[in-house]
């Protein structure tokens, strides 16, 4: 085997056929043992995964992780064994033991394949169609970090070209997430991506043609991907696993460069076993013993034992660890010339593997003049082009709402192909502004793809509303503990005339539940500023950055009686405290409604009652707090307590306690300006004061 | 004009040119008046849309819901001035006074189309995507309307047969959502279903070509749909809008009664505009003077005067209103011979008109006997299947997982051409059985399609987990205030090895947020089939109902201390009272966590604590209830409080209190069994006890 020249299929050894069969009976044991999973595709799938894992992709057993891999995403994430299977078999990490564990407590073998869990698995897939939506951001991130590195480099020469290969379900393609994300993987020409589509016509129901009876690949023609179709169920003789069709058809995919490939190949789910191949009891089912002791009997295995590997199949399939320790050390000398040669690179790429913040790069976050009225969006788009100089890896768009989500960097190119620039935006292959059109939840996944993929920090606006639609993406990236940040503008009724369909009212709530996202919804301008500054030092969870639409005041910083932003990393801070130090009600409030909450405490105060405000642009890191601190903010003591925020007030209980009251808003917005929706809703001054007047 | 055979476009008057340029004029106008909305494609379409309800719809302006009307979608809701003017122009209600109070409080013209609110709107729109989803439902509800009602009429010859016509934009093809919905059109064979694609290529960020460069047409032909182009732009002399050709292809569209059909429609936005035709601020932005003014003059119109409409165009435009009358009299003789002839399938179609349950229905409902253990879902499936003779009107399915949402009516057939039925799943087209594929989002429209159509009660299924998939789906169905039930089941970690990436953890709480939205999570089998019975007893909102994968205790009922279930559908019930009838704690729980709760109680009350176990599958309906009764349920005097729910505790602490404390899971799951995970993660009456003792 040499290390530049994969291996082809018809090279295969009567030991790469044995290895393939007892990838087969692996999968089979492993269900069975557990008792329930998904043994079905990772039997038929074998062969394709084993010509993946040993002869296709470079990757480097002993370090999964090395910068120059393929990536590999098991978009089908049910088949988990496919993937576990072949990282046993070549050596990442993975052993018999680990694979007799499949689906148990604490095992590296769960479920689904899970990211940071298990090494050599590059993202959590399961929900169908993240996987295959995650790749193409995976894709984009490739061209991006080239770009960034290496980018007058020849076409396959730079260290930092490699390929994205994704296996893909009947399931995958009828989500609408791939949908979105391979019509854009096509306008994007994303030609280092490769899917292949198991096209076995089985899904949970059985047969697809209930359901799925278009022609997919066209539809990928039509996306503009290269296409081909393999179908090894066309042979005279019956079924036969063509492995040369498929090499050659992967060589092709491959030698396209201008485009993304497709390959349907036609296969039969949970093929060569005796009686269940074809049906979709082997989907999500374990076989039963009378079936796996006809499949070793044909495979040529002893029915008598469970998980039956020789030695000299391990041997054989651990050898690609030399394989991948040569492709590394190619690569090492590839990447020492590069260093040489672009030493101002290295430095870059460097401090992108560490995962830093260039020194000082905060001190180009601009200030907002107190006393002037900014949108927290406008400030955000302020903040990002004034970040690009610093910030190299920071990039981001939006689904088709760059100008009302201001995630464009002034002066900026797009991420293009040049020649799909428009009047409105010129771009290059190597741009920094993605334009995802309108494709929320595509969105999510590319983001999480280009977090994946290690060197760079994305983010991606629509409005808050349309967090409904990227919802499967968000949650996903919040499980992978990865950081991507959602900029959801247009965070309330405040957004005005369009109307119910377009105006969050639960989205706070709803979107703080999920664990390990944050949610930082900022007071004005100087916040949002802090926010950003906040959001990047911290790497590991995705973030919601909720903006309005409207104009809020700048308030004084430092000055007045007023905190400066320090506070706001610590997800709450004492705004503006009580004139006497000693609050007898406290004002919680996010947001736009924070201007709310301060011009109520000048009428309590005027009563009488010393008031504190507290800015709450982050429950979550509030919650993170240690309770001295979370006690000098909210003291326990003071029982009057009043929460301020234009959403449904289910966040807000846990603060309130029994005395507390909630200013919020229960049921759907309206068509109508925003200033008007404010005071027909109870979003003034006078409502605050006479909810603390209550609460008292 | 002859009732039944629509004036062509080649026989407009130049009253009708005036009307359809009148609808410009007042686009543009309307839009200046309020500052903000989006002129352009109204103005465009002006034409589009004219010959639609002007020669093509089959509806009658003084009968809006008329049973026998077409229905028409207008998915690109942000164009809702489209729809408003030709609502206006047609007689349906609105008036000019309404055009002029465009997006203002309370107004009959919101931002976006709203059904329910404005008469003529069939569904609300503006998330993208939705109204081309929904109308496939609408399609399809057409199709199980006819089989229940007149199966054996010819072709075309029933009352219940019409069409479903759907503008849709560039944004609404990008949207996963719609490539979902037409694919399973495709598979469906929805002859009545023509979609008009304003295939205009500018959205909020310009021209398309930066993110949708896609063949649209290929791709619908790959879905198995009737494909058609008009080009105006493709004229010798410039832009032409030739209504000939248009009008030719939906003749063509309507006579193919096979499969959907498509028509991209090419043109120009805001054209004739003459500086902003083509441009992207026409979109979403007011034209501005001196463009109103130049286009008023290039169409003849007094710059000087605003909402001008001279009474010989409102009075030919509101001829529609005779060519309703004579249509909707044509149609009341056709159904009076339908009643004669069908005296049964009449009294069927009177009670579904007026949606009412049929006496004694609940009778056929199923009880479960005490002590046995049984899954949720299986309880909701033998109930679902107890039901399907007595209401004809509930049907459903699921998105590929039938056999475990548990779904399917024993022995019903599917909802398929019958040649695509397969070897598990025979059906006809009447069936009633859905598959819905792996598409939960489509699903969710599908099914507020079918809810909208008007005479039929749809449900689905599909994991709680994949709730995230459907959700804008969701939160459109309880703005439109409409009654379809998502049937979610693997409700919890109890779902086991599936893993974090398929446990619901946050979505209790995060569905509970949505307004209108009741979620109803039964503590057992005769809960479950209480919840149905409350579910269908409702009509008003749409219902998420949360089901268990793993068996529950059947609790025995009105014995043993135990309620009966008819308190189920107050929300919140005392299952199990103090022994002395004067609780110290209270216990409340949902779901599978009734049974902790329940045990729990055992040990307090052993060590002398008497203990209430609240059961509280709905906290919707609960909230509705009056004061005493709520206060009788969760006395304020017990402050000592514990929920238990295998969630997080969002929803819990409004009605905990201080004292309270939540047995909760504020992380994401794992992949091990059930048993293993609740003892892992603290569900156990060990730790609610001691939670009940640290609450005292």
């Amino acid at each position: 085997m040499n290390a530049s020249t994969p291996a082809h299929p018809r090279s295969w050894s009567d030991l790469d056929a044995r290895a393939v069969d007892t990838a087969r009976v692996l999968a089979a044991d492993a269900v069975e043992k557990v008792g329930n999973g998904h043994p079905g595709t990772a039997i038929s799938l074998a062969p394709v995964a084993y010509l993946l894992y040993q002869n296709r992709l470079k990757h480097n057993p002993n370090d999964p992780l090395w910068l120059g891999r393929d990536r590999f995403v098991l978009s089908c994430g049910h088949s988990s064994l496919t993937q576990y299977i072949q990282l046993y078999l070549g050596g990442f990490g993975l052993e018999l033991s680990d694979i007799e564990a499949l689906r148990t407590w604490d095992s590296l073998t769960p479920g689904h394949p899970e990211v940071h869990h298990t090494p050599g698995v590059e993202t959590t897939t399961g929900p169908l169609g993240q996987g295959l939506a995650t790749a193409v951001g995976m894709a984009m991130a490739q061209r991006r970090e080239r770009g960034l590195l290496d980018p007058d480099a020849a076409p396959g020469e730079s260290p930092f070209d490699h390929h994205v290969f994704v296996l893909a379900s009947d399931g995958d393609l009828q989500e609408g997430v791939t949908s979105e994300a391979s019509s854009l993987a096509g306008t994007q020409e994303l030609g280092n991506l490769v899917v292949i589509w198991d096209d076995n016509r089985i899904s949970i129901e059985g047969d697809t043609q209930i359901a799925f009876t278009e022609d997919v690949a066209k539809r990928y023609e039509a996306y503009g991907w290269h296409v081909q179709t393999v179908d090894w169920t066309a042979g005279a003789d019956g079924y036969a696993e063509d492995m040369d069709a498929l090499d050659a058809a992967i060589d092709a995919a491959v030698a396209e460069t201008g485009r993304p490939s497709f390959i349907q190949l036609r296969t039969i789910i949970a093929w060569p076993s005796p009686t269940k191949q074809g049906d979709h009891s082997s989907h999500g089912s374990k076989l039963g013993g009378a079936e796996i002791t006809a499949l070793k009997e044909l495979l040529g295995f002893d029915p008598e034992k469970s998980f039956e590997v020789t030695p000299e199949v391990i041997a054989h399939t651990r050898e690609l660890q030399d394989r991948g320790a040569r492709l590394q050390a190619e690569w090492d000398e590839r990447l020492a010339t590069w260093r040489a040669a672009n030493p101002d690179r290295a430095a870059l790429l460097d401090r992108l593997r560490a995962r830093e913040l260039p020194a000082g790069w905060h001190e180009s976050l601009p200030t907002f003049e107190a006393g002037t009225s900014v949108a927290t969006r406008s400030a955000s788009g302020k903040v990002l082009t004034a970040l690009a100089p610093a910030l190299p890896e920071l990039w981001g768009g939006s689904a088709d709402l760059a100008g009302s989500n201001n995630t464009t960097m002034t002066g900026e190119p797009s991420f293009l192909p040049a020649h799909r620039s428009s009047h409105e935006f010129a771009g290059d292959e190597y741009g920094r502004t993605l334009h995802f059109g309108i494709r929320e939840h595509a969105m999510g996944a590319i983001l999480s793809g280009i977090a994946l993929h290690g060197l760079t920090r994305p983010y991606g606006g629509t409005f808050f509303q349309f967090s409904d639609y990227m919802r499967g993406a968000v949650r996903l990236a919040a499980l992978m503990e990865i950081p991507p940040v959602f900029v959801w503008t247009h965070d309330s009724v405040g957004l005005g005339e369009d109307g119910p369909t377009h105006q969050p009212v639960e989205h706070l709530a709803a979107t703080r539940a999920i664990p390990g996202l944050s949610i930082v919804r900022p007071a004005d301008a100087n916040e949002t500023a802090a926010a950003w500054q906040a959001i990047l030092e911290r790497d590991k969870e995705p973030t919601g950055l909720i903006l309005t639409r409207q104009n809020v005041p700048t308030f004084p910083r430092g000055e007045q009686g007023y905190a400066t932003t320090e506070g706001l990393a610590r997800g709450a801070y004492t705004l503006l405290d009580a004139s006497n130090g000693a609050p007898e009600v406290l004002l919680l409030a996010t947001g736009s409604e924070v201007q709310l909450a301060v011009a109520a405490r000048e009428t309590l105060e005027a009563e009488g009652v010393p008031t504190r405000v507290v800015s709450m642009p982050c429950l979550e890191w509030f919650e993170e707090q240690d309770e001295a601190y979370r006690e000098s903010v909210l003291p326990s003591s003071v029982r009057a307590r009043v929460s301020v925020e234009a959403g449904i007030a289910l966040s807000w209980y846990r603060y309130l306690g029994e005395a507390g009251r909630a200013v919020s808003l229960e049921h759907y917005g309206a068509s109508a300006s925003a200033e008007k929706l404010f005071a027909e809703f109870g979003f003034t001054p006078e409502r605050v004061a006479a909810a603390a007047r209550e609460s008292l």
